[in-house]
């Protein structure tokens, strides 16, 4: 009986500590993001409630402990700690407005890739109605939600972020950007927009190793040491931005001009579409044409943020 | 006297390491790279000559012991080992004609930019004086050079590359692709493409954030860890790719196409140009319209090796 006993010590030991750390928590969408998130939830032992537009997809997480809702209000109902991941801010107001008052006294969490105008928009909705409002971007794919290697961005409702945060840390390392909801919007796509740059160089470079017949995957043993390399050049690159002082002892925009007319040529040459890498060469050689070819690569957001059309 | 012994064996010592394993080296061109290489010849203890078109560049490594060549030819007939490093291939041959019958038994090493009908097109024309060419590209910039974060891809001669690789590896880490020539631009090239993504999306991110106000320098500190774990992406990217096989249990194109508008959106309202972004926008919604939006990103790959009007 020795060895029941001690199983029941650590059950118990391990439903208080759900009590008191883990609060129980909705899930609103289990696409490949929300089913994530759940099953994160359940293994922090959190009491975790799901709901999805479509039957099916709650199946696997119900086998791992979940409660399915039927309704959303019922999902919404069930914990104090509501997480909505869905495709669009459109599903998430579809969502919302299914449960109106049940909203009251509910921290809703959405981690909803959105704009800061929809962040701040649904926050006003969400207040009208009594809850607390956090936005998030969930800076991982689902496969590192859990671990620390995600990051998660939050802005809104100070006081929802401090009462959670120690159940959002089962998520991922958390960032609190402030109280203005769009916060979290911003540095979520601006975060997205250097990560779809490095994929698409990526894919450029792949379609130009391909071409000559080699592997794509050998060659990524070149390629990330190589970019995280690079990435040393970014605080160096931020702080001309920040000085606007474009001077420089590493590259000319010129040197750059020469060189990416050899991507160019040898793209046309290989048959791969130079369609990513264009823009690019059009901004350094908008850069040199103004006057700038002795100025580093940094001078290329001066560009961007006065178009050419202002 | 006892110390005057020692440091006169030590001097004979580090003389003789230096006809051994350190040849004399020529460098060609004196520019932010060239520089860098001569300098860290200099530093590992080869005599090294320089010669560059303008006066003036060559002052500060006289200094450091440069011997400094009046002519191309004079600087090549210094050493058994010629490296060159200038603007583009135009120059590379404005200067090799400066050396016609100077060049038999010597080894040119062009660290030059260009493609790989130019590097072929160049052993060509040295091996008509009876020189080895070895073909280089620098992953780094000048100031890694000389350290174990720099990467040379070399091409071309095999016996050249096995002769100098102790001198080659003072530069940095090397890897030789074979007796092609065109290997090294090849590999360079897409290297430099992966590179030009991700500064263009780190360029478009902080156009963001500076448009709110906030410091570029301080967004670095979000970006880079960011990045850098999305590089853990990328051999499974290559897997898809290689397979010829896009599904995706990490998001799929729908999902990007979904997150891309509010990139876009975003940028509108803030007044920054999409136009770094929107040729990757237009390849996923490419992508979707032909009735991949199942697939993951992967899938982009074969967008670009087949372009529209193929
Ligand atoms: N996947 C990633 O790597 C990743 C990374 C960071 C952030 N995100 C963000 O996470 C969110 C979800 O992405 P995901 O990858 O999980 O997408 P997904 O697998 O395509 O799932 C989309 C989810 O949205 C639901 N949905 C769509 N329209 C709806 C509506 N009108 N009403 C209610 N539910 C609706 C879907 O329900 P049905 O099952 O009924 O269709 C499904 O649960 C997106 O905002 C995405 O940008 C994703
Ligand atoms: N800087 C980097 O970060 C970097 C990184 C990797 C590779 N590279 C490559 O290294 C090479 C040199 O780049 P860099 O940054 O050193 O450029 P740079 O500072 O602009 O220097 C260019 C050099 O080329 C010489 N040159 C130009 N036209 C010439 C001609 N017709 N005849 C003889 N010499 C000529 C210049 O001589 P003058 O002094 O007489 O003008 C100067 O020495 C390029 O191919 C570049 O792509 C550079």
């Amino acid at each position: 009986m020795k060895e029941n006993e001690q199983s029941e010590i650590t059950v118990s030991h391990e439903w208080n500590t759900m009590n008191v750390n883990r609060p129980p928590v909705t899930v609103i969408g289990l696409g490949m993001m929300g089913s994530a998130l759940a099953q994160t939830f359940l293994k922090e032992g959190h009491q975790t409630t799901v709901w999805n537009r479509s039957a099916g997809k709650a199946d696997a997480l119900m086998e791992q402990g979940a409660k399915v809702a039927s309704t959303v209000a019922e999902a919404i109902a069930a914990s104090p700690l509501v997480v909505i991941c869905v495709l669009d801010y459109g599903a998430v107001h579809a969502i919302l407005e299914q449960a109106g008052e049940i909203l009251a006294d509910r921290v809703v969490v959405n981690l909803t890739n959105g704009t800061q105008a929809q962040a701040r928009q649904t926050a006003a909705f969400a207040a009208g109605w009594g809850a607390e409002y956090l936005d998030g971007g969930i800076m991982a794919v689902p496969q590192m939600i859990g671990s620390p290697g995600a990051l998660l961005l939050y802005s809104g409702s100070q006081k929802a972020f401090q009462t959670y945060r120690p159940t959002l840390e089962g998520l991922g390392a958390v960032t609190y950007l402030g109280d203005d909801p769009g916060l979290a919007p911003l540095y979520d796509l601006a975060l997205l927009s250097a990560m779809y740059g490095m994929f698409g160089g990526f894919f450029h470079a792949v379609a130009m190793v391909r071409s000559e017949q080699f592997q794509a995957e050998a060659f990524t043993s070149l390629v990330i040491p190589w970019l995280q390399a690079m990435t040393a050049s970014l605080p160096g690159l931020a702080q001309a931005v920040d000085a606007d002082q474009h001077r420089t002892d590493v590259s000319s925009l010129i040197i750059n001009q020469t060189g990416f007319a050899n991507i160019i040529d040898t793209c046309l040459e290989l048959g791969v579409s130079p369609e990513l890498m264009t823009p690019i060469q059009g901004l350094i050689n908008r850069g040199v044409a103004e006057g700038y070819g002795s100025d580093g690569l940094s001078r290329l957001v001066e560009l961007i943020r006065k178009p050419v059309s202002a």
